[in-house]
């Protein structure tokens, strides 16, 4: 199987897919936005519930789960990275539908580390009806008083008392605890400050409905407030948890945190160029049906510049992706971690392009309402910052590359291989 | 006076300016969004209300007319364009804050045409209370049927019929007409759809009270709807006005929205270069006090990149924007016409570059409410397409460059002025 | 296999090139540049001539003849577009080397074409030794009078006269004609002016021998002639070759192109990618050894970037090109037409961006004789024209994008697929 | 005066400039290939002695001196910087016209500091034949095995040795130096490596024909050796010369250096607009003659834009270069710091973008040495990385915006000016 070919099976899913998003999704979009905008924004919305049995009853549900977190397949379907990146792409043209399919952020994250690191009980509770779509969840990790790109800065405090733990600390863009479904977090804190730098941090389960635990605020994101799936500010005021819900064990958050965030950020990129790509057809749509100056505007040499670019930039971004995925797949997350440091830049900065020149070419009608495409750049746009800046992600590569070439920048000698 | 030396006047104007935006103008920003949230959106704000008679009391006001529209300084303050833009750029760092001072867009740009084209009794009704902050308007021109950078598209019709007009058609980016005291409409039409293309289309004036005129509902900006200004979706159906609404006569229109266009280009390209400055200050004052990897973010190389950038683009584009200003006043809009058309492409895309850095120096709270800057860009973004997109302005910005070398390509014949 | 996984056979001749390179090449860049500074700097070079054979007899030699155009494997290795592709990127590391495995520009096109369309004789007579390396070859198509990137302004003329053809014209950009060695060129030009306007032009052999064959003068690419290989004007007057010269037909000339430019593109882009992957190394190289400001230049975040960048443009761009390989490969040179557009886009601006980076980190050392990157950079910077410019391949990839999602322009009326 | 309008006295001038360019620049540059290529490379050009005499006659000499460097006028003209900089973008447009007008670097440098710096004895030497253009002069200060970026790098020691001063160390970049007439050095080393660092460097004047100085090779740049100035390697081994031939002081290196390069950048930077705008006519004239696909280039919209691109750029440039100016007039060059590095940055970045389009309109004549484009990009190219990379100076206006803003990075302690 070369790269543009596919197995069978993600062929067959491939176009079951593409057929379901035709028939129910982009049909639906116009009442996605009236149901939200009518009564409670932050209350389930019906068309979701709706969807999601017919979803799965074609067998289009828990796709996510590579098989590296679920080598017995009891999860999910069992597919490689490589297997479900397209799958993925597909999802990720329409910003609330890949839910419908049990693929959405975070709760994919959230399940794959309780499919990988949790208890058979702390799965019996939390991943089973995670898996099932009866709840929702969220990850508390970045916030507001500090600069989260540099991970040592977290200031939250998980203190051991007893048979407890002891939760403080202020959270933000805890994403989807907006949604009155979501019934637990997972929760990244301090367990001993002093430690040596990445293992002060652990991961543990709060419940939604645990004492202390408040929602302040909705954040927005230019605006949009993603009702009803929300980014909430959340205040952790002496939450008393069991010491059994912590994850894996003190010390260990930042382990958890590097297993999830490869398949994450996979995730995130593949949805990234299936907004790219929708935005490009929408592009060339309405190039080709409004007339100016005596032509269509598709026969304009600066629109068909536009399409041009933004073909060759998102396929690329695909390639580069698709690289990624499949690197994870044979050599692991930690050897394809320059690889995959790579898509965190590239994916959402060709998004953004794209959807840019698409919003350029419909003009009006590209920033109000009457398109997805302001909102798509709304959600790009934070995906250049959610899981570290870009520019931490460059480093990353820099480094990745200097030590490819064998430069030991800590040794302060270098040999470097390139021939002069 | 060199660009760097302003007159004493401006000097004066721009120091109290100064004062005025700090003491009553930042410190309320919160306040205003909180007024807006409350009770009816589209109501007037009080907080506006307040200051305007500070403003005025201390000479802040309807300083946008320039000298040419207004010879006598009969309406304004006699400010050429050059003097006025360091002004116009200091009101524009606040979104709300020029209609404080009535030097807000599109109230602007009608009282200068009322100004400059309205009969006495059009004056007395519609610029004199304008003018005193009294009553807000609207410029209805963009449809949404059609692309609207290709004037010629307009469909909406001003048919003649005894002693009246008859209005017909739908319009949409109406701004302002939001607001509930907007009470005038400036309105852009056909009135002979087969005369030359240049002479089709007339402007009249349209109570907003007239019958047949209905907002059929708010376009959003990104996710803002701009409250309490707005941008509306408007329908007009046999809307009966006097003959004397029209202005300066039929088929004049398109001669009105020139003279219109070069004064609001200069000032929307002011506000820009405020935004972009106020942008930069904010990413200096978190990079200053945020710390990442030992040191604070300004201490990084790659942020003071983005922060050099960000000086050397905004002076760049002040400078051609104050050049364009200076070439009105000498040489009048019309050969200026090259001039402006470089500062609309220059100044909006100046200013989402250094915004969108901003946004990614705060992290997360560059995106949300927490900081101006997300709003910055939704506004700025529409700057790309209102008046015309880029690539309408680039091109003649090349064909001045053309007409300037010698080079007729209407005539098939070329004889460039370069030396070899 | 995937993308990213190659044949064991390619593994092989891998390994073994980057050795050969690694023995017979890097060493021996400054000697290339000595022996062309001596005597006559048309004359073949010692060192190429005394490598050739070495190269041989490792079985490192014709590796690019495509399988398509040589089916039987008569004359080449047998590979694959997709197989020979990374051995191409090794040997365009130096600009000198493809020719010592025979694989250099334009003899791998001139012997491509003699494969596919020449006659038994006409193959004994040039493909023989062509594929010996005995000879080398020129094509003779861009003219200096007229845009050649519309290929319907070419004016040379190609006349039958009896059993002769008589050909009259004046070419430039003829590469590879300085060379002493050099005995054939493939000569494009109108046999019939008034035809349609695809099957005016033909290809014809033509020996450098015949009378009324001139150099004019030999162009320089920035300040380099690239001897003894040269890039030449000639001059062809009255020119007579018997008519079974003629290749393929009368009024095929366009359709030879059409073949022949495919793997060519191909050809050249692998080659950017080798030297952008050199450009990187060298940076890195530098980057490591030299100090400033208290560290090495590579502990600085900003080369860090640019190291980064590189990287990540560099790795897109061989996907995007490998891609192309396997659609060639697959699908055909016609129906991979809007693929082979883009890399012939993408590789070179690549290539410019990593090579100028990397001049940049090396100071003054980048710009002069002692490293390669300024002679890298401007032969780079002659791709985004040779073949076309890079406008004329955007807008083949515009056009492929409109056809495969059905918009035709032609005909006025546009279907596209988007859904809304 | 605004910045676009110039005193009388400069209209004049930059009027009977321009048509000395007209009468006796533009014409005679294939002349001025055909001389450099006779005969000696290194020896002088007769066309350019015939026409210094005319020039002088005419008061088109050594314009350049500021009135801050030469407060009597005694040695120059008298303009300011605002008043120079229109002037030195003229005669920018031909790299050898400089020459002509005496204002070429690094003479004009070296004059300044002699003017500014010299004794009396020294400026009798060789100041006064500098004015006269009776000899040329050379400036050492780069060294190859040192990032010279970083001056502090610097290996060449100046060491006393009774009444001399002996010379020992390695130089390249020396430019002029390859020419004929080229009598007198002005050379950097260390006459105290164990100083505080920025007062370990003098300047002493060097005699070419001391004993010790050789010149090893020349460098070339994109490979043109731009003869008969040439850019010199030189050994300088045991170069003993009196002690009189020091400048200023011992230490006082730097503080000259800082003198000497506001004005030289300014220079630099306006040369630099003035090659970049006659990149943009001759793109014009060529855009104009050449037809394909039915319509000459300049009517197809991909070449409007980058006309447009280039124009909008260039004006921008300028105006940051005379309001550079300006400030050097006004403040003083230190006070300018933050203006000139900002120009630095600027200016040649914008040549290098509008050279490399008129490159791509042209195709391969673009490349060759049929226009003056790719010397002109050469050259350019290296104005990215002489008097220090770009990078050191987005450094200088970055951390002069943040002391702008009261941020103070070395005493950890940032007291922000902005509003938040």
């Amino acid at each position: 199987m070369t790269l543009f070919d596919v197995s069978p099976r993600t062929a067959d899913l491939h176009a079951r897919l593409t057929k379901f998003m035709a028939d129910h999704i982009y049909p639906n979009e116009a009442e996605f936005a009236r149901q939200v905008q009518e009564g409670d924004r932050w209350a389930h919305v019906q068309l979701i519930e709706d969807l999601k049995p017919k979803a799965r009853a074609e067998g289009l549900w828990n796709l996510f789960l590579p098989l590296e977190s679920d080598p017995k397949g009891q999860f999910g379907a069992g597919l490689s990275n490589l297997e479900y990146a397209p799958l993925c792409e597909v999802m990720g043209r329409v910003w609330w539908a890949p839910e419908i399919f049990n693929c959405n952020a975070p709760d994919t994250g959230n399940m794959e580390v309780l499919a990988r690191y949790g208890t058979p009980e702390q799965q019996e509770q939390w991943l089973k009806p995670l898996l099932n779509g009866e709840i929702r969840s969220g990850f508390s990790m970045t916030e507001p008083d500090v600069a989260s790109s540099d991970a040592t800065n977290i200031q939250a405090s998980i203190v051991r008392d007893g048979d407890d733990y002891v939760i403080n600390g202020e959270k933000w863009w805890t994403s989807g605890a907006g949604d009155s479904r979501c019934k637990i977090l997972i929760f990244m804190g301090k367990t001993d400050p002093d430690a040596e730098r990445h293992v002060q941090q652990s991961m543990i389960l709060v419940p939604m409905d645990t004492a202390g635990v408040s929602i302040d605020r909705a954040l927005t994101v230019f605006g949009y407030d993603d009702a009803p799936h929300g980014h909430m500010q959340m205040t952790f005021k002496d939450v008393r948890v069991p010491a059994a819900n912590l994850l894996l064990g003190e010390g260990r958050g930042f382990e958890i945190a590097q297993g999830r965030l490869g398949p994450g950020r996979i995730h995130h990129c593949m949805r990234l160029i299936g907004q790219a790509e929708r935005a490009l057809e929408l592009m060339v749509a309405r190039a080709a049906s409004r007339v100016a100056f005596g032509k269509p505007l598709a026969a304009h040499q600066h629109v068909q510049e536009l399409i041009a670019q933004s073909r060759m930039e998102i396929d690329q971004a695909r390639l580069l992706t698709l690289r990624a995925a499949h690197m994870m797949d044979t050599v692991g997350n930690k050897a394809a971690k320059g690889e995959i440091a790579a898509i965190k830049v590239v994916a959402p900065n060709v998004a953004l392009k794209v959807i840019d020149r698409a919003i350029q070419v419909f003009g009006g009608a590209g920033v109000c309402q009457d398109t997805p495409l302001a909102m798509m750049y709304a959600q790009a746009r934070t995906l250049r910052l959610a899981d570290g800046p870009d520019i931490v992600h460059i480093g990353t590569v820099a480094k990745e590359e200097l030590r490819r070439q064998g430069v030991d920048l800590r040794a302060k000698r270098s040999t470097p291989a390139a021939q002069k």
